[in-house]
């Protein structure tokens, strides 16, 4: 690993601990305000979902297109809480019995395992929901026209037209397999919008014109087409070890990915053109853009 | 049925097809901005999920708590709708096979039944995110502090410390019976929460200062007892026809209810009295409260 990738890789690894900090103490015993109680257990499965040792990508997302602009650095963290949550509890849910049937996550029982069926389904609608509380409650210190464009982008991002549409596509296409622009649209969906998201909300966050979410967007489209191509990739080439779960699970399940269509060294190349793509959309920013396209150069490169 | 009583079915009638007409097109196949497409089966499933057959208490408690300050009747509509999708998500996780198992929902198939269990759990999801869509969607006019603060209550109302929290514990009684206090923490939380929530809306609606917004919100827990003290009469007293669902169900499992722990004579006297204290809470408003009365009579007296 060079110098750079190493620098980064401490960056991810700095900023994931303020995020697993944030949600440590969010996810903590305190009941809030209009809050009756907090069962214990499922605020432990809740946690358990969420703290699972995540890259946190989603929220450095946020942070450093926040950094875009300046200021906000706290808002910036509590909505990649919000996102991570959101993230946290789609990876709950598809990871269930009747949806991807996976017992370990990260190299750990998911959360079905290590608690059971009913609570695990309940921990996911309950992080669902707490992503909106984080973006709407006082301690997200945002005026209110930046708080509804951030919950209303989210919840388009994650709903029915984005993460949980997604995943009904995906689903589907284990027994009717896509065609290439299926394909395109399901990824863009399942994984694409809440990356999209992430990178948008810097721009919500700093109140800043159309024209730069607009540019933003445009970013987190390219770059989340980069990641979910990596990942086809290693789903391909990487041992299960370096992943921390099953490879080789897409090709198993019959599942149509862009790489088992068009090969490996198309898939490379892409990469490399998707990440110039993703650095010519911030190119207004100059310099400013050189953390995001940082961002940009590990998602295609990752290892795992 | 006494005249009054039958004026009452027709208003809740008449509210309940504006609140479906509502939700029909809400749940339509448009795709909206930052929405990249609606896969039709997951959202057939959502709207089969959301339109079926429901009372619309909820809304009407929206439209009513609205009514008593004053205009913003579409947007206490789409309020209502919003927390619609909430409870219709509830309804269709709570069916679920890992959670209370039912293969009918007044009368029809649950979603699990009429779909599958993998769409079942993303319907849930989609719906859940969607009510937060339609509380911050431009469609929805109130002004944006009103909208963050329905988010935050919603949020609260519906998350861990409420509806969800509430169906967790719900799940424990069944292997450890909770005494008194805990079954009307319990109750307070898995049906108190949405319906204080409900009537709370009004004036938040109307953007209301903070002393109308406890009145509504105290009014709304006490008709959320009386709401499920009638549910647990009914499920001792009524047969499965005019329920449209299994009865005596709670007792089967060996649920604790205060009608259980307190007998019959003593619910009818409780009702009563909840009701009064109700009516008691609205004095205020003098005769403006009227509506929200008959609500609180109807909850108390329903026979379904």
């Amino acid at each position: 690993m060079d110098q750079a990738a190493r620098a980064f890789e401490n960056k991810l690894r700095s900023y994931a601990s303020a995020v697993e900090e944030r949600l440590d103490h969010l996810l903590g015993p305190e009941v809030r305000q209009e809050e009756i109680a907090r069962p214990a257990r499922l605020l432990e499965a809740m946690h358990y979902g969420a703290l699972n040792g995540g890259k946190r990508l989603r929220p450095l997302l946020v942070a450093e297109s926040t950094r875009l602009f300046g200021g906000y650095e706290d808002a910036a963290l509590q909505v990649g809480c919000a996102l991570e949550c959101i993230h946290s509890y789609s990876l709950v849910h598809d990871d269930l019995p009747a949806m991807d049937d996976d017992d370990l996550r990260r190299g750990k029982p998911t959360v079905h395992i290590a608690y059971d069926y009913a609570t695990a389904i309940l921990a996911g609608d309950g992080l669902l929901t707490y992503a909106f509380d984080i973006l709407a409650s006082d301690q997200t210190d945002l005026p209110d026209s930046a708080k509804i464009a951030l919950v209303l982008s989210l919840s388009r991002a994650a709903g029915i037209g984005g993460m949980a549409g997604g995943q009904a596509l995906d689903l589907a296409a284990e027994t009717e397999a896509p065609d290439e622009q299926g394909i395109v649209t399901l990824q863009a969906m399942k994984t694409g919008a809440l990356i999209r998201f992430a990178c948008e909300a810097g721009a919500i966050i700093a109140q800043r014109p159309e024209d730069d979410r607009r540019r933003l967007r445009r970013f987190g489209e390219i770059i989340g087409r980069a990641f979910q191509l990596a990942d086809d990739l290693l789903d391909v080439t990487a041992d299960a070890q370096s992943m921390g779960k099953a490879t080789g699970k897409d090709a198993g399940k019959g599942k149509g990915t862009l790489v088992a269509m068009r090969g490996i060294a198309w898939a490379t190349t892409e990469l490399d053109r998707l990440v110039a793509e993703a650095k010519e959309s911030l190119l207004p920013y100059g310099a400013a853009a050189e953390p995001l396209n940082e961002i940009a150069h590990f998602v295609a490169t990752r290892k795992n």
